[in-house]
């Protein structure tokens, strides 16, 4: 298991609702892939949302966030943390 | 109060010692601006380091950086969180 940061764009305006039911899309089928979704920080006013992930890899990240039907548009495993 | 996610780039080959020192660092007069750095993340292959702290505003974010050697590239509001 590794440590992902995965990152969105264009999601200008996201409310928090929104924010709330694309996590929460997430975690719902996250195991299916053995994904963690751990938190996620949402700028609203540059459209950017940050989503904190253990994970199998990049893929199993990237498998859970397309069926929730929000992929990702970047994806970076964090091996180092502080 | 408000959380900040920002962003270092260029941080190609960062080991796990210079995270914890660059973020040792910050911590060591965050205080002065009353800033707390509460995580960071690091991507050594792609050069990323991602930086989450809670702060009066972004000024004050990028003052403890600039001050402890390391100016962020980006500094985001993320006034959503799930």
């Amino acid at each position: 298991m590794a440590k992902f940061m995965d990152v969105h764009h264009g999601m200008v305006g996201i409310t928090d609702q929104q924010l709330q039911e694309a996590h929460a899309a997430d975690l719902a089928i996250q195991a299916e892939e053995g994904v963690t979704f751990e938190h996620a920080w949402a700028d609203p006013t540059e459209g950017l949302i940050y989503c904190l992930s253990e994970a199998p890899d990049a893929e199993a990240v990237q498998r859970i966030h397309q069926r929730a039907g929000h992929p990702a548009d970047e994806i970076h495993a964090v091996p180092l943390m502080a």
